[in-house]
């Protein structure tokens, strides 16, 4: 695929054009007061860190089941509520704790399908349900749910820590299918055992703790690309990119493969001394990772097919979510 | 009122009713896995307990705010969403961290109302928003917060506590407001300072750390015999309270006072010897509260106005939560 269009593809891509909101909202959150905890990181990446004590943070975050997901298939929205919340907590290199959820239901066999999807999650991932709120008679079908974590100060992965010269690298598990009715989703998760998917979640505790990357983020609904295009944004960074590079499944076309939301996938930065061990960590639990750029000093986010480049985005001029 | 009208009442009131698919949901979440932290308790009470370290437990709480109040006054649903989590980990005797929260907007100008009416609950209530999620493409307007507390496991109130013996106290903050949209809100916080709100929720800490209670519970939508009920309910006892000693604002008749949410009212049990401290502690932040009742073996609660008496809820044959 053309270069050019690829890169107007993505920016235009609504997974990445919905988080322009983000900043008019967050705005609103401004905390500037004395208080009893250390917010060590809030608003910008998947999770919100705060001081606990000397050596430990909680992790906090918590996600909204788009609606239109929700509406055509809720036992998949209930079963992601699970899985898009313990990768949120995995990328930071932390452990799950507990999950809080407020379910709004207005059809009762939506209700029962986006249930059964919960408890389906809940088993794999292995992550409790223990509160939360039920509105039984809402005006639309809605799931959020909040997620508690907790990891070592000293190991936490975060987003806005791309240092330059970094080497970009982006992991996916390759092994799964598009969802029959989300042709953007990519599902690694559901046809693999609670161990699988569990070990993948722990590599990215085992990379924290062994600091082997500056920067993580879990791919989310802005795809590859977008989900860089965020961490650059909060490192203040740019970026080079070579798509050709980025680990691919089998007869996906590229375009379609970096909107996809996978159900196992990363994007790091880390030095090049450290990209061995990384590789290595995650191929060892099924996700493929490779090197496919580098990190600059210049807030320009380039990508290339090794001939070409195009600048995707420009974070002297735009930005992406403006945390 | 007649008594056996008001009973009639609160048993039908939609505030009671609403919590009947507690039940239907909660029983999706049985987790039965060993894993890492010690689930001390989850659905049931107004946060759910996770045991952190030796001393310490996380609390957990996460409230949808009705949908219809926010339709109505999206500025009092923001307001209040920091209101009722803060009040949530209070009733734990808890101190709260931060909140976490999703805004589904689909008509920005009640979005941002609901904003303004955030930001002054986080000023108000002093705890900070530290991450969420924000659809700015919902079918509905839609807000739903969480919250992480913490508490020192030794000192955490619980509503399913209640001993047989134990004296019923209700506490509400009298000095307030019907709230002008919502006629069952008693407004008792937005013309108050912070300190003077913020010492309020202080003093179930204190309450707390000095075991002055065998059980707790802030008083929410189902106002403040069905939240005693839902207390009675998970304690599996029963009760007898006299209605007629229920502090009461002025110029309320009781048949409103008893369906109303309040900005600050608890209803606690604690054995006799504990209750003029208790009484105290809370009357020194404003808090009006009395004895009122008992709590029985029967698992009848019962009501009287001091002559006549009436079952309002038999949990041998019916339930409220089902918790």
């Amino acid at each position: 695929m053309e270069l050019s269009k690829l890169a107007e593809e993505i920016r235009n891509f609504e997974g990445v054009t919905r988080k322009k909101e983000i900043k008019n909202v967050v705005n609103n959150f401004n905390f500037e007061e004395e208080y009893d905890f250390d917010i060590i990181a809030d608003f910008g990446d998947d999770a919100a860190i705060i001081g606990l004590d000397g050596e430990n943070a909680l992790l906090l975050a918590a996600d909204g089941i788009w609606g239109k997901l929700l509406e055509k298939d809720p036992w998949w929205a209930g079963y992601c509520s699970v899985l898009v919340n313990t990768n949120d907590i995995a990328a930071m290199g932390g452990r799950a704790i507990a999950m809080t959820n407020i379910i709004g239901i207005k059809d009762c066999d939506k209700g029962k399908e986006l249930l059964k999807g919960l408890k389906e999650g809940i088993k794999k991932f292995g992550v409790p349900v223990v509160g939360g709120h039920t509105h039984p008679d809402a005006h639309c079908n809605v799931l959020d749910v909040s997620i508690t974590g907790i990891v070592k100060k000293e190991n936490v992965l975060r987003s806005d820590s791309a240092k330059i010269g970094d080497k970009v690298v982006f992991a996916y598990d390759l092994d799964g299918a598009i969802h029959e009715t989300f042709k953007l989703n990519w599902d690694t998760t559901s046809m693999k055992s609670k161990k699988y998917v569990r070990d993948q979640l722990k590599s990215l505790e085992i990379i924290g703790e062994n600091h082997l990357a500056n920067s993580c983020k879990d791919i989310s609904n802005p795809g590859g690309l977008g989900t860089l295009g965020m961490l650059l944004e909060v490192s203040k960074k740019g970026a080079i990119v070579d798509v050709s590079k980025i680990p691919i499944a089998e007869d996906i076309k590229i375009d379609a493969w970096l909107k996809m939301y996978p159900g196992s996938g990363f994007v790091f930065t880390t030095p090049e001394n450290n990209v061995k061990e990384l590789l290595s960590t995650l191929e060892f639990v099924g996700i493929t990772a490779s090197v496919c750029g580098e990190v600059k000093e210049d807030k320009k986010f380039i990508i290339t097919d090794g001939k070409d480049k195009e600048v995707l985005f420009d974070f002297g001029r735009e930005y992406i979510c403006g945390c």
